[in-house]
Formats: structure tokens, sequence, C-alpha cells
């Protein structure tokens, strides 16, 4: 029997894929899993020590959509010598009630728009409502997506400052960029509504900032507790592997913390040091954005809070999104069709 | 920057890849396992309730060829009512030295032909030199490649006997097909050199019986202690997911045990059951099967010893086949080209 899978490129993806969209679909998936009709399976991770690289496998079910799948992950960042991309990937969704494969697409892109939707439904869920300072530690490839999905989200915003713990000329350089690359890549006029800053000076700018994503390779705390405000809200994005840190873990002790997966975040997460520290217990998180989003669990309490989303980043947010893909590019006539 | 992957389908792999190429492939990743060359990463396994079906992910990196990947198999026994077939996967494999994709294909046809190979292994290594009678217990799917496979390897056999523990029909009709079938599907020419019989009486036939290949889905003990000569060979390929057993456990008291991955065959291979039971211990496997082939480790000392291969599967296995149809399907100007 004739059997087609659909192959999807990162130029197929980018014709296809609202970032809006995309949003909509992360907080149904989220809301899935809080209604528990979503299986998060183990992931998998290796590292090549040679190549200095590193592999992630994350699978899993959304019962919802009656969808399975596998995403795999590479990060090779000696690539770039010899011109290749650093990060590369697919996706494979397959068809649960029948188990037929659906589509392989780049997972990279997938990625990129599925992690700005989760970020921004941190901040929307999770910061003050009439929040105006949004501010981004790390100036590198995702950052581009976090701003543009959390500007969609939170059309009150009015200042985004970036601060690149690592290179400030990255960081100046991207803020001349993003007005053009929004519109360019996203479609996203913004000209004239938000003012972007390059910022150096993080324990300044940690004074006035409603809301924060963080999103470096960092390995040790970048934002000192003493640095933060009463009512700041934080998205972390960056730790999403073994031993990557962000935030000092002394924050935990009095924010309200919040997982994308409560095991994850536990194992890899934001979460993961503290957890070790002993500063924080499973008992400490108040629960899954998804509870949140869903209505069956609180988010902020007060305008005082300090509010943490571990984002380490759930296969089942590429699946839907990559569902999504597909159906657009159906409807568009797009894709490639090859015999399996 | 563009890319491209290669997607070669069912019908194509069946067009490139030639079983005794496919044995070579295995025994080259068995021995790389040996030497330190490989790495077996954890699986992942999920059971679909409502459609009573079962998801795995194998992955591994084979060092020595510098290729790393993934397995999704999908099992979907319901499937058959709708008329689609109800064992279906992908495999994708990647450049280690990269990351990038190189080849997406149908997974549910080279799993078939490298388990094939591993079983004719098993009996190569592990059956006596001059072994004449095979016994295959189980004739479903995949019964006919270790048919294929173990005839390749052993030339001295002469004496086929098919026992199905589930339906004797089933036995009946596997071996009225089965020389029809090496010839067409893997055009092995065996006609008259072989007698093939089905074989009901499992306690008898096991009486002059070399080796005995296992392959069902059975979840308990088909073969007794009781019923087993010295000297007898059994290569087990069903248990390959918790739960699944083939093998009276009292055999492993005696028996020289080896394992395609001591790790993966004491979780949840043929071993499981015994290692549970606290018949074996780890220390009880005699050795991985790759250091017989390497040498490295002995395998059967004597005429009288009961040999056992645990075969729980290795995506490394998956992963060399794949690459040596993707470089027959190149020379052969077969396989389609995606952008990704």
């Amino acid at each position: 029997m004739h059997m087609e899978i659909t192959v999807l490129s990162q130029a197929e993806l980018k014709q296809v894929l609202e970032l809006d969209r995309v949003i909509a679909s992360v907080e149904s998936v989220y809301k899935q899993k809080a209604g528990g009709r979503t299986a998060v399976w183990p992931s998998v991770e290796y590292h090549f020590e040679e190549e200095q690289a590193v592999m992630d496998i994350r699978s899993g079910y959304l019962a919802g959509d009656k969808l399975h799948g596998a995403k795999m992950l590479n990060n090779f960042p000696l690539n770039a010598q010899a011109g290749l991309p650093a990060f590369t990937g697919m996706l494979l969704i397959f068809d649960s009630t029948s188990g037929m494969p659906l589509a392989l697409m780049d997972a990279s892109y997938i990625t990129s728009m599925r992690t700005g939707a989760a970020a921004a439904l941190g901040v929307r869920t999770l910061a003050r409502k009439n929040s105006k300072n949004l501010l981004l530690v790390g100036a590198g490839r995702q950052a581009f997506f976090m701003v543009a999905a959390t500007l969609l989200a939170m059309p009150q915003l009015e200042n985004v400052r970036v601060h690149d713990p690592l290179d400030s000329a990255n960081a100046e350089k991207f803020v001349s960029q993003i007005e053009r690359r929004l519109k360019a890549e996203l479609n996203l006029n913004l000209s004239g509504k938000v003012n972007f800053t390059a910022r150096n000076d993080l324990q300044a700018v940690l004074q006035d900032s409603d809301a924060v994503i963080t999103v470096t390779r960092a390995t040790s705390p970048i934002i000192k507790q003493e640095w933060v405000q009463s009512g700041t809200h934080f998205s972390c994005i960056g730790a999403d592997m073994l031993g990557k840190e962000e935030l000092d873990p002394e924050l935990f002790r009095t924010a309200r913390a919040f997982a994308d997966d409560k095991k994850q975040c536990l194992a890899f997460g934001e979460m993961e040091i503290p957890y070790k520290a002993g500063i924080i217990s499973e008992q400490s998180i108040q629960a899954e954005l998804g509870e949140v989003l869903a209505g069956t669990a609180a988010g902020r309490i007060s305008e005082a809070d300090i509010t943490i989303f571990d984002a380490t980043g759930l296969a089942l947010l590429d699946l839907a999104t990559g569902k999504l893909a597909l159906d657009l590019a159906r409807r568009k006539g797009l894709g490639q069709k090859a015999s399996i």
C-alpha cells in the first residue's frame, strides 16, 4: 500500500506560520496538559565531546489532537566555521489514531516560534496587567522571537530593553535591527509604538522592569536576588538542560514559581539548581502554567508578587505548531510529498 | 542556506537492501559496540490504551561511522480493520560531524532486515558449528527475515522447522510459501537445499533442534526447561519490551547467556523476568554478542552448552542499515530529495 509523508522546509514554514496563531496553539497545548490530555515522554540528551555538540530528543503525545511525535535537535556550535547552521533539527509527527506518519519538518524554526510563544504566555499570564517595561536578558538567535511574541501578547508594553550579558555590542545591534526584522520576518509593524533600547546596566534596568525574559546559555546566575524589585515577573527560557541557570536560586524562596512541566523543571530547568540545593521542593511549585491558563490554579495574587515561569520546552508545543503549519501549508498548496 | 534530506520509501529500500550486506553491517555495529565506539541512548515507550497500540523510540550514536539518529516505531494492531499496516515507523539519520540530517526512511523494513541479521548472527556465533536443524518459534511477519538471514549465515543448515504457538495453520501457510517468498522477495534460491516443515509438537521437535529462534509476542514462557536438550542454542528476538518472555526463566540457571546490550536485556529483554526473579544477575551475562564477534569474549565453550542470545534491538543497527541503504540508493540514483 502506498503511503506518503509531507516534508516542510524552513522556507515553507516561514511562509505559513503566523506568530499569533502559534501563541493560540501553544496556549491550547498548555490547557490540554492541565486537563491531563497530554503525555510528556522522557527526554534524551547526549553530549558529543569531540564536536563540543549537544543532541536532544523530546517527544510526547497530544491526546486531544490525536498527535504524537518526536523532535531531534542538534546544536553543533563549531559548524559556523564550516558555514553551516549551528542549530538544526527535525520534527516528526504521527497520527495517533493509526500510527501513520504525517509530516517531517525543520524543527529549528518551529522551536523558535513556539518558544517565543511560551515566553509570551508566561508574561501575559503572570506579569502585572499594567506592565510597561519588558527586559530581555540575552540577545541571541531566540531573543527576536521572544520580543515579537511578547509584544503581540502584551500590546500594553511600551519599552523593551535588551541586555546581553556576554556582549553589549550584540544588544546594540539587536536593538538597531529589531523594528526592521519584525516587519520583514513576521510582518509586525510596531514603528513608533514601542521604544527599544540596549542596556548595559543590568542592576539599574531591573529597578523598573515589569517583566523579564531570560534567554541565555548561562550556567551560573546572571540576576542577583538583591537587584530584583517586588512585582517583577520572570519568564526563564534559557535553562533547558542540566546545569543551566539564569536566576539567583535565592529568588525562589519568596517567588511564586510556575512550571511548563513540573518534572522537567525540577530535573533540568531553572528550578534544577534551587531544587538540588534544597531551596525548593516539588510542593513549592504553585502550578503548571496550563493550570493557570485553564483557570484551575491561581497565578499572580498580588501586585507585589515576584512570579517566575520556568519553561523547559515541551515536544507537545512542537507537535501542535507543526500540525498547524501542516494544515496551513495544505491550504496554500505548499509542502513536499514523499513516498514512504 | 539550502539544505536537503533524502527520503527512502519502503519500495526503494526493497530495491537496494541485500540481506548479506545487512548481516555484514549488523556484525560491524556489534563489533563497534564491543570496542566502546557506540552509545545506546535510553529508549522511550508508550502504550496508547484506547487504541491498544504501542509506540517505541530507540536512538543512539555510532561513533565509528559518525552517525546518530532515532527510530520511532508504531504498532497499532487495530489498523488491520481499516486496511492500514499495523506496524509502521520512521528512521531519521543525522551526520554526527555536523548534526545535519541525512535521511528519513521507512523503519519497518529496515527493522525486519536488521532483526533477521541479528538473529542469524546469534545462531552463527553461538550455535554448534555442525548445526543442521533450525527451529523457528513464531510464524508472524518477522519470521520470514529470521529464516532468510539465518540460512544465509549458516549454509550448513538442512532442516527448518516452524512452530506457531498460537495458530498451527499459520505455520503450515508459512512453510508452504517460504521458498517462493525467499526467491521473490530476497532473490534467495534455496530450492531443494533445505527442508521446511511445520511442526505442532514443540516438545518433540526440541529434541533434535540445534538452534532455536523465538520470535513471538509471548508474555509467558513457551519453551519449558525440561524440553531442552544440552547443546541447543536460542536466539530470542520476541522479548523486546517490558513483560515479554519466551523462555522458561529456569533455563538461565545453566545456560551461557549473551546480550545485544546488557542494560536493555536486563531492563526489558528475555533476561528481564529471570533478572527480576533473582535467577540471574548482571554478572551472569557472559558477554555482549559483539565481544564474542570481536574475539574479546568466549562464546560457546563446549558442545553441551546451552547458549542464549537475547536480542532486544538497537537503534544502532537501524542507523547502520539505513546508511547502507542510503549509500546504495545514491549509487542507483534512487531516493527522493526534499528541501528542509
